[in-house]
């Protein structure tokens, strides 16, 4: 029957030249397993035909040695799911010791001295809920499923669908065309299909550009506030952070210049400053290109939701102004699409595209293809863009709300930066801890994110990110009303 | 005649039938003109109403399009003098040629100084072709396609399946419990789920490892031969590898002790040595577990194939012997799956289990959850374990037949070694250049691993490494033949 061939065969060595006759070790095999914790009460065992076939003996003896497994109370038979270990085990089973990977004993451990200094990321302290206000998350509801799920299904019946093997170490070809494209007209960037890799989010694309391009010590400038995972990939890289401040107009170029002129890369959000949401000024831009033009130094800049831009058209990427090969793309799909997909995407100068193919692929390999095929398909057909659009006006009317909500409710109490684009606003409050209301707000199913975690040093401001995407406008001002009561704990 | 204006009318041609909307073109052109210096700091720009009219376009478009030169500080508008190019823009930028991005200039382009010694994945020259005798490859055609597939819809239909957040960073609970027990039963490994890490592909879990344990300048015992793969992703790290001889019972553990008795960590391959298919002896693998307590050395267990082995019972992990918790086992689904999913799982020591998972996180956050999810379902109905043992016998009968038709047409000239065991085995042959065969075999689409390629010091021996588990059973005496063929040339 079916459902007996869904249990495991266990490890268990027949020895036919022993003295010990077969049904013996068999029986024997299987208590200690059992004893020893290997096999579990309530796990299903193979059926003696089954079993007898696996280890090349005759059903006699197996027969045999499960009688007496059931005599002795170590097996069970259970109406339906065939034999299975007791669920009450023996007494004096436990009194054998069972030795347990799980506690070691004592002795060097030693572990690497690579810095890890990044908090977990959902928070150590913080779970991630869903709603109002976790950053990061899309309008789950508004996602065109039938449209994905009908690419999905195509895909699996297509001959391509059916390729086991790795896929293209840089990632899909097709995926590459169709996201040069994109690139080129929506974002301005300058590039060709061969200069885009395929990564597994934009935290892997920020991974593979610190492995390549700097060492153990590089200094590396980065905003003030800023991204906190990325801090996490910088440093267990070995590298040293130069925290530059951030004013309305991005980075404070001349300042980085100040404190670290040589500085080995900086790593910026021009397009919408993470968690500030500046909008790097075009003097600025100039200005961190110059310096990097002479002092060969490299910029990375994660364009991670430029999508949704309200006030003016998207801004142009760095990239696309940058006249040296000295900017890292990064993008990520994870704003569009959810970040459940891990799929972004690294644009890298033509003459580092072969040392960037060589680091990812002692990493991992390369990507898993099967979605990759998918979203290449998403894209090529218009779907992209079409989602990209609905997703841009629904964006805009929670931002306008959210913003319309915090004013009413919090007043001047509260600075609201960044609502320009994106996802997500920042709001700022004076005399508060941010990491303790957003203890107590998660307690209400509330989820804050503190300001005071994007930065390096000394939090300058405390005040909360809040993401917008996956609340429906008709639930902010309730999440609003409740972000005030919370504070005024 | 034209009104005559003291702004300078930039040459901007627009294009009324491109796809690109008017104000975009307006600002684009502009903004290049201001990068390229050929627009300069404080020069004044024509009204929009004079630029529309100049331009034969409607006033809006010139309007938005001024809006946002000036939103992004490429305009700025002076009292009484209008509209001028931003005064902030380095003056410098204008002396400057535009170049494209894909032709870098002459500078600084300083990488990183870790060692990148990986041959492409697919063999620096070597391409990677289908059928005869590619490693690693599966049985393409044997892939239960329809059951997968069902899954994969029941997936996409469920509600589980409409959630686009992030999953645990560990992996799914359902496919790490789901695997714990498979683990346990079939591998002897002593885990539960808390244990298990899910990654994508053993790679990855080899990066995480060493990311981990090691340090810069770690010494780490590698077989040798061994996993060329394994070497870049150490290197990589910055260890220093040192070559340890593997004879019939796999490493030779006092060769090990002698050579460096304090290194790090070793990286074995016990139940079915790569790439010379011997099993670890038991009393090597006791002496290798004795070395790592007393030295306080980490083993790293990598058990890439061990699914399919025809001669005996599965041999049963070195993890599960393990007392000290020395062990980090690593497994993948590539054997069985195929390496497109990119799915393997790393069993963590207990007390390292939260210092893998941050290391992790600031790697790629966590793993992608889509076939995760899809992949505990097929093991939990029973089909990984049908397919597996169907699998088992298919290529159990081709590993039969290879070595048939390896021993008929080559004779004593070859040596077989690691047919037990997985899809491949390797085949030793005198007086050949194995690199130099593999490139002769390539353009008449057989496709062979150089066996000199898995040592990291000189070669001691040339041969192949041949992979039959996507090679029919009818097509292996062809293949063979063209082997032999090749040989002769």
């Amino acid at each position: 029957m079916k459902k007996v061939s869904s249990a495991l065969l266990p490890t268990i060595a027949i020895d036919r030249k022993a003295s010990t006759p077969i049904h013996r070790q068999v029986y024997e095999r299987y208590r200690a397993a059992i004893v020893e914790g290997t096999l579990r009460p309530g796990q299903r065992m193979p059926s003696t035909r089954l079993l007898a076939t696996e280890l090349g003996v005759s059903r006699i003896p197996i027969l045999n040695a499960y009688a007496q497994l059931l005599a002795e109370g170590y097996f069970q038979s259970r109406v339906g799911a065939g034999t299975v270990v007791s669920l009450d085990v023996p007494d004096h089973v436990s009194l054998v010791q069972p030795r347990r990977t799980s506690q070691p004993q004592p002795g060097p451990r030693p572990v690497g001295r690579r810095p890890v200094t990044l908090p977990l990321p959902l928070g150590r302290n913080l779970p991630r809920g869903s709603g109002a206000f976790v950053v990061g998350q899309v309008a789950s509801d508004q996602f065109p499923f039938q449209v994905w799920n009908g690419l999905v299904s195509r895909y699996c019946r297509s001959p391509r669908g059916q390729s086991l093997d790795y896929g293209d170490p840089m990632g899909s070809r097709r995926l590459r065309e169709a996201l040069s494209e994109y690139l080129r007209t929506a974002r301005g960037v300058r590039c060709e299909a061969d200069q885009i890799m395929i990564v597994s989010g934009s935290q892997q694309a920020l991974d593979i550009a610190s492995r390549v391009l700097l060492d153990h010590g590089s200094r590396v400038w980065m905003e003030e506030p800023g991204y906190r995972f990325a801090r996490g990939v910088l440093r267990l890289n070995g590298c040293e952070i130069v925290p530059v401040p951030v004013d309305p107009e991005g980075l404070n170029v001349a300042a980085g210049i100040q404190r670290c002129r040589k500085a080995r890369a900086a790593l910026v959000t021009p397009s919408h400053q993470y968690p500030l949401g500046y909008t790097m000024s075009a003097s600025r831009r100039l200005q961190l290109l110059d310096w990097a033009e002479r002092t060969g130094a490299w910029i990375i800049e994660d364009d991670y939701d430029s999508e949704y831009r309200y006030e003016n058209m998207p801004i142009g990427s760095l990239q696309g102004i940058d006249r040296n090969a000295r900017v890292l793309y990064v993008g990520t799909f994870s704003k569009v699409l959810g970040p459940a997909l891990r799929l972004g995407y690294l644009v890298i100068p033509n003459d580092l595209a072969g040392r960037f193919l060589e680091v990812r692929s002692s990493m991992d390999i390369g990507p898993a293809t099967f979605f990759q095929a998918v979203l290449a398909d998403f894209i090529r057909e218009g779907h992209f863009s079409r989602h990209n659009r609905r997703m841009r006006m629904l964006y805009g009317e929670r931002r306008t709300r959210l913003i319309e909500c915090l004013r009413e409710e919090l007043g001047s109490a509260a600075e609201v930066l960044g609502g320009e684009a994106g996802m997500h606003l920042s709001v700022t409050l004076k005399g508060i801890r941010d990491h303790e209301v957003a203890q107590v707000a998660a307690q209400r199913k509330l989820w804050l994110s503190p300001l005071s975690a994007s930065y390096c040093g000394k939090p300058q401001r405390q005040g909360f990110i809040l993401g917008f995407g996956n609340v429906p406008v008709n639930e902010i001002e309730p999440a609003v009303r409740q972000l005030r009561s919370v504070l005024r704990t």
